[in-house]
């Protein structure tokens, strides 16, 4: 009963897969990982998604990036898209973000798994008062490196 | 008191934010549109997402995107950024989907304020049953004209 | 029990897949039209697929042209992609083209309908000897503009 | 008497014919290796071309990647342009696939020396019922691996 | 017996020609026109180059401009290739430039006809005193406009 | 008391601001040197921006490069923008250079945080002689360094 | 004795140099317009250069945008590029930011005159504290402006 | 008393020089090197070029290759541009190849010294019977490379 699901288009996705999970982890967010592939195995993946309970989708994938759209044309659950950066980088990220009107998929920056999950996290956190605490603490810890980045360096 | 809150960069964006409305009406949700500069007006943008109580923030914006990083910069809600076509247009899509870890912006393609609308009501939806049946409704509709299309088409 | 399937995306892809049907009905070549779309229709356009006779499907698709691919993700008959032109043109290009290992995609130029006609004749033709002589006319034809063209501009 | 014939536009683009080579082994398709240059070579390659009684061309090339399309000129069978990646990269991939009407290419992504294979043997399946079973067998192969793949991952 | 033989791909091409062919009758340089295509008449363009006594030649040419290539794997003469701009202008314009080593074709800019044409009369000057003194006339021109628009603009 | 303030937004964007850096040292310029986020700090940039004396802001900024507009929303004194590479590097040039009317970023060359210096060292000469001084025996300089590279290679 | 020179590549670049013209007369800032081309007219480029006492130029041009690095060639005052938008634009916007160590160049987005003319301003405004006053009432102004287009939209 | 300059815009770019010196030397062309900047030198370049005795000039530039165009504005021999690869590439290439009507460079591919240098012999073989011979060796030599590939491969 996991609230995200993160699907992977291949073994060879895992590393930006995995930034997503550890954000997810570190959010305390319930999440499972699976490999599905648009064009390998669309049967498999109208299943897993048509069966998943999961809240919010996480499509990481490489060239024309179709899996995000995919997962999309089967749920009206949000999806959100990571393009993975490659030869031309640019292939992936406009297969993402570029949906016809009528399935919107989320697209983040490339392999930005981690901004996936934040992404995620925020749209959990509408209805969970804890989540919505623990990202402003998040946001916190974030300007804090940032002020002990702007104290170290501009001592120099 | 409004769910979503749509922001133009400036008045000239007024189209693709007419298309987020009209989807919004169309979904019974309630929002509000507003128009905020990030590099015009910081304090008035900040002041606005700030004070709002909007679930979700749909932000449109042309040149030197920063509308939608700009936004999320102020807030853990999610941010859903439209790039919108101009002289170059691949300058507006890059800015809005290529953030920084720690800051997500859910980019949808080029003008899609009709997408940016839905997956605003999709992440609404997980809280909201009624909601989720419209939005089923909805994608059996879009499914309907295509079959309409065959039909059309196919005989010809 | 057409040889070729013409699968447009939307409606709006109409003149390219114009320019297919009448290269294939130049040749002779049996043909049907249908709408499908990778994400409106998922369910749609894999009964299509998988019910076709068709010994070659020619999709035309515009931005994030999934369909191409999700077309070949059903069938292992050859699939050939047509991108259409739009706001940046390089998406539907790219997505058609850049394919995972496994399924390959034939992508033809951009709104180039009739290239993906000529291509699926030149299959066609390799197992019909008739439709093979009428490629050598066609091409014949072709050279004959060329010269007709030579003749009048060289002596302008 | 290849059905299949490998042009390469030089030595370095080997390790793409190569990829190309390796599937077509598997599926105990013939064909035969060449080198020739629509610059260097044009007369070798037209009779190459003329002389070959190949149903099925590859052309594999890199920068200014004219190999395809000049090949596609000497002949109605079709041609299939694998586009290798470089310094610049889009400069391949467009000259293989932006072709005038006429004289289409049948491009396959960066340096996809498999998926052109792979589309040559679902040419000539079209025509070996044999053939064609085994092309079920490799997509059903690729449909297992992504299945071990989620066994693993998503049990991780 | 034209000292420069413009050959263009389609009598579309024609506009982009005679900026070409006006430049060179300013300088009083013998040329003629030529219509043949790299993918359709290769024959007919081996023929034309081959026979020619040109002693530049302008290959005007749009998408996947082959041409320019094809001419110079046919002479060892100076080959002036000029990309027409179209639905992607770079398609053509890297076709044109990025040749493999050992023929080399001189690209000038998208649609510039009159500077190929600037070109051919620059390398036809090397020889002939008389041209050379023209082109320091022509370039003499260009700088009084130069200094007429700076006169009455500085004025305003 | 500094003359420019260089900031940076985040200290792995250090290389590019250490050139900035060594160049205004060695003209002797003031400067001081910060870390902030436009997405991250906005509360710690827009203080740090107005509570500034300095005369001349650099930015250097990667993904996202909303750093230099981010500035330029704060003050009304110059801001040039120094664009990161990456993996795409378009993405922060077109971020840094294309401002709405009304803001300008002054944008330098990727990663040319040394030339970000020396437009700070021009502006700020306009109102001391003695850095304009310097500025033209830095340029003579430059000169003389090509001046020796040519006597070393033409005599190779 | 104009404290800015807008030189422009050729008359058809009037649009863009009016509109940093129109900025620079509602300052109340001195300012000239020359037209002189980097390679039509290189020896009266540098005269006027060489002979202005303008404390910055701003530079607008099209096509090879050479113009602003071929000014700051011949001054250590700083430049201001104003890349012009055309068939591809990418042209133009490059090769006036990408500019080599050492010469650098102020580049704004593509046609933008305006934010030309307020870099100026904004320069001049640093050693006049009327200018920088004005530019304060201009930033306002721009301010007044989102918020009266907010409340008008907000409203609808 | 060289038939060829060759002009680097900087030490760095020498690799691409010496490909062109080899392929002159290789042909006994007479040639010589220099170095000089559009940006740095513009009087020692002025100099070089109106003081050479060269037939042809061939200019290697890298970033913001302003370098071919600026010797182009002071002679009306030709020249020929070879655009050094680097962050970016495309942009060295279009600085290179997208000049302003009336002034022409001769662009060949990314860091093709070898082939400015063959352009620039087929150019001065045009009046030199001795060269034109050896071109056509050459090319000879070129074909005789491309057949021993095909041998040795096509029998693999």
């Amino acid at each position: 009963m996991a609230d995200v699901l993160i699907v992977l288009a291949s073994k060879s996705d895992k590393d930006v897969g995995d930034k997503a999970r550890d954000m997810l982890r570190q959010f305390g967010v319930s999440h499972e990982v699976a490999v599905a592939s648009a064009h390998r195995t669309p049967e498999h993946l109208k299943t897993l998604v048509q069966n998943s309970t999961a809240k919010v989708f996480i499509a990481v994938a490489g060239l024309s990036a179709a899996l995000p759209g995919a997962i999309a044309a089967h749920t009206t659950r949000p999806v959100i898209g990571v393009p993975v950066s490659g030869k031309v980088s640019l292939d992936a990220l406009l297969s993402v973000v570029q949906m016809p009107p009528g399935i919107p998929v989320a697209a983040v920056g490339l392999d930005r798994g981690e901004n996936a999950a934040l992404l995620a996290v925020q749209i959990l956190a509408l209805s969970d008062p804890e989540l919505s605490k623990k990202l402003h603490e998040h946001r916190k810890k974030l300007e804090e490196w940032v002020l002990e980045d702007h104290k170290a360096l501009s001592k120099d």
